[in-house]
């Protein structure tokens, strides 16, 4: 049986990591959980799962809670903001913390799970994008484990399994392509929010899905990587792989290419990192090669999806650019999704504050959130919002 | 560096079991080498390679060795016969043997050198598919390790390592379909022993050329892989993937499905065996993503190439009964070859033997032997050769 704490448990990953918890109830216990604005979904969670401790990071939703579980008599601690994230991921009683918040926010909660010994289920992607030098300090220092729930990295982590790190020849990302696939530049001109929205294969959130489509998500999953794996950028190669049957791939040096393939459904990731290094009872369908389509592999085109290039380029310049890059474009898509900027603009904000804010100075959290910050700001800015 | 006696040096996978050492010297020393008739090749081997110990099985090219040694006064112990070929398998300065000959002759040395605490390198079908039972239980006593050499169950190791048998669903043994795939029944009424030769993807010998036309070499790989593996025949599944790419794969019950792939080069499950547990550099080339054709998968046809389904029948009756199957196939593969029969000819000869010489009698080394006669005779007097 493992505790485990949720961060993020209302969001796309969350809910499908309580469906996994709902399926196999006798192999994990939900101790506490965390949302932000979502109070109706927690309630929910609440009655279905009767978690110990809930953080919410929004006042009116925390104090919707207290009231709630006041009115109805819950023995549960009702915690607030980024303190409450903090105290449920260190809790003594659980042994992992499931983080799928989006943003920035994931990453303090996520360095005290690891100083608290706790073993880190990763859905959230800023953590080693931006902090990936401090984390795999603490992680080894701490001696825990970082188990990937990105789909494509929780392949990698498998395919590796039983393999030497020394004999790795490099790592094969694979990437659906987006909804853009085989456009080019004149093609995406005046592309639609709706048709940038409209993800072929998977189900996702809205931020994940417009990086889907200008390949910034394979970006910032390369610098994940990076980390995650300890493999050097040229070692690293995204493939199109439009059916996303295989997940990724590692190729070693005999020649040799060991891949994982499942249906496209978050829960299989979820569950393989919660339960590692046990693999338990499918919670979803399963892959029928009698009838599966043909797949195909492509090299991404790093012109018309520049914000591929410039993730390479931020992760192999490090220390703050890859936080710079992944500032710019939150900031970016949230422009986009608010209609205030054209598809292709993304790409050339983030050249931009890439250009204007890089610096040397060393890393550290503060660093971090500081740089984030700032250069949120100015692009909010240069658009007047 | 490990010292190892290759068994079937001139053959198809012996030569370029060869090449792999000719390549990877620092870490293969060629200690011993047996070989038919072909006195020529082994001249050449020995000129180049230099080992201690040469077998041979055929008694003119016996002669031709020794006096080639005593003229070159070469300091090489020459050996005859199954006698020679016990001898160089479990020499105490080997560490492990490459069963590369074709057919029953490999059953005895390769039992030998389990006996005597050597692992093997297995690319010898009927060790496993006749023998399998005997050879399980003297490896488990022998605490020494099995190392299959043919690409798909080198995959289906290799998609083992780092997991835990008991989490299998099931294993997914890939089939190029051969030179008739997508063919019908009539279709294969009249073709030629030429077309038959023509293996679109692998570059192999005779006789696994006709059984992966016929499919009986996958049947005999289902059979291996019950034993190699542990599975019940219900959880292994043929899948016919024409590109060859993925050589096979592993199911889990969470649904995952680890692949291993490469290109079709032998020198890679060659390579991956005789290094184990460490992979070295490739001898060969590797995939290039960027320019791989699309993968496809299907469905075999149980009807039209009924040697598969044969396999599978006689797998799970067990007992003596694959060692029927393999004894008629080798007769009817060489009446085929020696366009005694024609091609659909090869499946009925197969069940007419399967029902006629069935029994329960304990299995051993000796009533192996004697039915693989037996069979073969039967078939071969059939025909009235």
């Amino acid at each position: 049986m493992k505790r485990l704490t949720i961060l993020g448990a209302t969001g796309s990953v969350g809910t499908q990591a309580l469906d996994v918890i709902r399926k196999t109830r006798e192999e994990l216990s939900l101790v506490g959980i965390s949302a932000h604005s979502n109070w109706e979904s927690t309630i929910q969670i609440i009655e279905e799962f009767n978690p110990k401790y809930v953080a919410m990071t929004e006042k009116n939703a925390f104090e919707k809670i207290m009231n709630y579980c006041k009115e109805n008599n819950k023995k549960i601690e009702v915690l607030w903001d980024i303190e409450g994230l903090n105290i449920i991921s260190s809790l003594p009683e659980i042994d992992i913390v499931l983080t799928s918040v989006v943003g920035m926010i994931g990453l303090q909660p996520t360095l005290n799970a690891i100083k608290a010994g706790k073993d880190i289920a990763l859905a959230n992607k800023e953590t080693l994008v931006v902090g990936g030098q401090i984390i795999i300090n603490e992680v080894k220092k701490n001696n825990v484990k970082i188990l990937p729930v990105d789909s494509e990295h929780s392949a990698i982590f498998q395919c590796l399994e039983g393999n030497s790190k020394e004999e790795v020849d490099k790592i094969i990302l694979t990437a659906s392509g987006g909804p853009f696939r085989g456009k080019k530049i004149d093609d995406l001109e005046n592309v639609t929010l709706e048709q940038a929205l409209k993800h072929p294969r998977w189900n996702m959130g809205k931020k994940i899905s417009i990086d889907s489509a200008t390949l910034m998500n394979k970006g910032l999953e390369v610098i994940e990587a990076h980390y995650l794996f300890g493999i050097d950028y040229k070692d690293i190669q995204v493939v199109i792989h439009p059916q996303s049957i295989i997940h990724s791939m590692v190729q070693y040096e005999d020649g040799s290419v060991i891949s994982q393939m499942g249906t496209t459904d978050m829960r299989l990731p979820i569950q393989y990192a919660l339960n590692y290094p046990k693999r338990r009872k499918a919670v979803g369908e399963k892959l029928d090669f009698y009838n599966l389509e043909k797949l195909t592999f492509e090299k991404p085109d790093l012109n018309t999806f520049k914000p591929l290039k410039l993730a390479y380029t931020a992760g192999e310049k490090g220390g703050i650019m890859p936080t710079i890059l992944n500032a710019a474009n939150e900031a970016a898509v949230d422009l986009f999704l608010n209609k205030k900027i054209k598809f292709l603009e993304i790409g050339n904000i983030l050249e931009e504050a890439m250009n204007k804010f890089y610096s040397c100075e060393a890393l550290s959290i503060e660093s971090i959130i500081e740089m984030d910050k700032r250069v949120k700001n100015y692009v909010f800015d240069s658009f007047k919002l």
